[in-house]
């Protein structure tokens, strides 16, 4: 059966499926820096839309699990391919087919990197504003599939808001179009929104009509913010954010990270438990908002650098960018992905403090704090999360949903938070996406085990 | 079996039931203009979620179909409640229970009337953005259930852009707690996208967490510009979108739409056969880019009035805003509601006349042109759509899926176009949105008959 499999894949792909040990090996385990158990039993390197569709009847056929993935850059064990599974790498196929600045959108095959599509976007003055901190090396279909945020999801919208159409192929090879072109389109059920964030269990995403900006005239301006201990400035942003002022990026770093971040790039040390907030304004009132964010920070106690040099302030966001390598170097990392509305910020770093003090772990965090997204990064040795590490994010996870959040603001569920889903869900909805997932995947072979595993005890 | 549920919805609810001829025959119809054939069994008047729960529990256990409705201004039919049916109205759910400027959200019910929520939300500096032409009458709940749209859509998003959560009642009387609170969120499937734009075809939305805005500041500026035709008029108007400046309203009105609406307002007449754009900007930079707008339409063989006068902008809009009375003088209509890409307007309207022609039938159209939304008006006498006036529709939309559009921008499908939904779906889709739907109300018994009716031959 197992070689029959990838006997039929070999027959009808060629050389486009690869059932080598590293490559195989490659497509164990994600960005996240945890492995699915056991080795794939091929990889089909897809180079357009018919190759994903014969996988998937082949696949279907056979009720072999397929496991879909961009550049394997997911921070939830989303695209972990093991045992007995099939890995169905789009990355191959990453044409931009068609821009279009007067309809303000582009159509995209998924395997097109972020920050290349947004390269190549320039040269018509228009951008997609979705901007993970991976924008460099993540797909654009990887980044719909997890309903991706970024920096800029305050002001410019997340992966959802930026959307128009989707061409995906469900479990039995089917091709549908989904969506429209048009700004407006309440054509029956919203099936395009369905599929983003939907982490691979409903279909694979091979093509995207995408919703575009004009590029943002005007000089950005950038501000840092030092405040004496984190809570001071999780107030501050929140203060930002109250006072009615839309920064394009406001983020924020603890004392751990920051320190961590400078040790990185080799930059002079800041103050003991000294936290920082990088905020960017942009548009035709940019300078004027920089100024009064700097007034709101100053007033919550926040000693401010500004400048509107462009240099300068890709400097200062580049400590921001730094955050995951350096986190790299204090161990091996549980990155978290809790989402609090605004207001809350301050009284979930009061919560992280506790969970610190409660478990005896360290927990490094840094927050997208315009949005209210804080990643808090547990740190341990070796290469599994031990059970007071994940003891520990337990009570960080329900102390979120106590302060009215949600478990993931963009990473997504994948398998490594599936067990807490049932707990912000309810049970009934639980069930019911289920019920959803196997109208478009009756035999469960996209991506099984992820997103809906069974309930934490 | 009737006299059961009557009786079993009246020990239950009491007074909230009412079974008076008048009341029944009220919820027959909607603002389309269109009656349900027979009568409502009854009309619930739900004052609480309890109420609604109660309803959906008698009506699943006793088979029975139940229409879902708000204020009854939808214009496709989804609301109308005819033979065998309950009409479960949320009109009387019109609490605001939460506003959060720093937060910017606030939580609803769904009966509260959009422009009344608005008038609230206004002593917070903060608005909700959607902002259908409807929206001194029409409720919020019934913008989530259409998906509603508006004249401020290309610049501030439509409904699918501006919702965080909603608590929903399912058929078997279930309240299931679908999205969050936080501005990210990717945990498991959204449903609540799902949801928006469902025409009540999944179950009952009882309450809304809305994304709010910062009220603009600063003046608005309008602007009115005469075209010699439609044509040239639409061309205009993507040529603003092209230059890449993004008006907050740009609607369009061709000759016998402005003719029909000065004669309503008493207005002085205008030329034969003249077109208008209307088009206003806000923000800090409003009047430098009514500046530019009014250049590009100059360009465009438009004669430009320009007003940063509030009143005076208003005047100019109210004309818009008098479209749907001013086409009700010209006899019964059948208002479409077809979307295309921007690019692709004035071949619409070439299309437009061209069906005009090859039918022999009167079209009067306006266009939310910065969005790509058309309402073509369909005259004719008496309470029932002719087969000559289908035919031409029919024809019309084929017009727009071909250009690259879509059915419904902001109506929703309802009962008067669900026989063109799988010419735009696909059957493969179409099937599949079915299933989707049996999975939330596995009897059908929510909205029966609507969104989902047999294709067209």
């Amino acid at each position: 059966m197992t070689d029959s499999v990838v006997d039929r894949l070999r027959a009808a792909l060629g050389e486009r499926v690869d059932t080598s040990e590293s490559g195989r090996a490659a497509m164990r385990a994600d960005k996240s820096g945890h492995a699915a158990d056991g080795m794939p039993l091929a990889v089909v390197h897809a180079a357009s839309i018919a190759d994903v569709q014969t996988t998937m009847r082949i696949a279907s056929q056979t009720g072999t699990p397929v496991v879909p993935r961009g550049a394997g850059t997911g921070l939830a064990g989303g695209a972990n391919t093991g045992t007995g599974e099939i890995s169905l790498s789009v990355l191959g196929m990453d044409r931009i087919l068609e821009v279009r600045p007067d309809d303000l959108l582009a159509v995209v095959e998924p395997g097109i990197i972020n920050a290349d599509l947004n390269e190549a976007l320039a040269a018509d003055g228009v951008w997609w504003a979705p901007d993970p901190a991976s924008r460099d090396i993540a797909t654009v279909g990887g980044n719909i599939a997890t309903g991706a945020g970024g920096l800029l999801c305050a002001k410019y919208g997340v992966v959802r808001d930026a959307v128009l159409a989707l061409d995906v192929v469900l479990a039995d090879g089917r091709l549908l179009h989904l969506g429209h072109r048009s700004v407006k389109g309440v054509t029956g059920l919203d099936l395009t929104s369905l599929f983003i964030g939907s982490e691979g269990v409903l279909g694979i995403v091979v093509g995207a009509t995408l919703k575009l900006r004009r590029l943002v005239p005007g000089q950005v301006h950038t501000l840092a913010a030092t405040f004496p201990d984190v809570r001071a400035a999780a107030a501050a942003s929140a203060a930002v954010t109250a006072a009615g002022i839309q920064p394009s990026i406001m983020e924020l770093m603890d004392a751990t990270c920051l320190a961590a971040a400078h040790r990185l790039l080799g930059l002079a040390p800041m103050p003991a438990g000294a936290a920082q907030l990088t905020v960017q304004t942009d548009g035709p009132a940019a300078a004027a908002e920089a100024d009064a964010i700097a007034d709101v920070l100053r007033a919550a106690g926040g000693s401010v650098a500004a400048s509107g040099d462009r240099a300068e302030g890709e400097r200062l966001l580049a400590i921001r960018r730094a955050m995951h390598p350096a986190m790299l170097t204090l161990g091996t990392t549980l990155i978290e992905d809790v989402s609090v509305p605004r207001s809350r910020l301050a009284a979930m770093f009061d919560e992280i403090a506790r969970v610190e003090r409660d478990h005896g772990v360290v927990i490094p965090t840094v927050a997208h704090a315009g949005d209210g997204n804080l990643h808090p990064n547990f740190i341990f040795d070796g290469p599994d999360v031990p059970p007071q590490i994940w003891a520990a994010a337990d009570d960080l996870f329900r102390a979120a949903l106590r302060l009215g959040g949600t478990l993931t603001g963009e990473h997504g569920i994948g398998v490594l938070k599936s067990r807490w889903l049932a707990a912000e869900l309810g049970d009934d909805q639980w069930q019911l996406q289920r019920q959803v997932k196997a109208v478009f995947d009756p035999q469960n072979i996209l991506n099984p085990g992820k997103v809906f595993a069974p309930p934490a005890a």
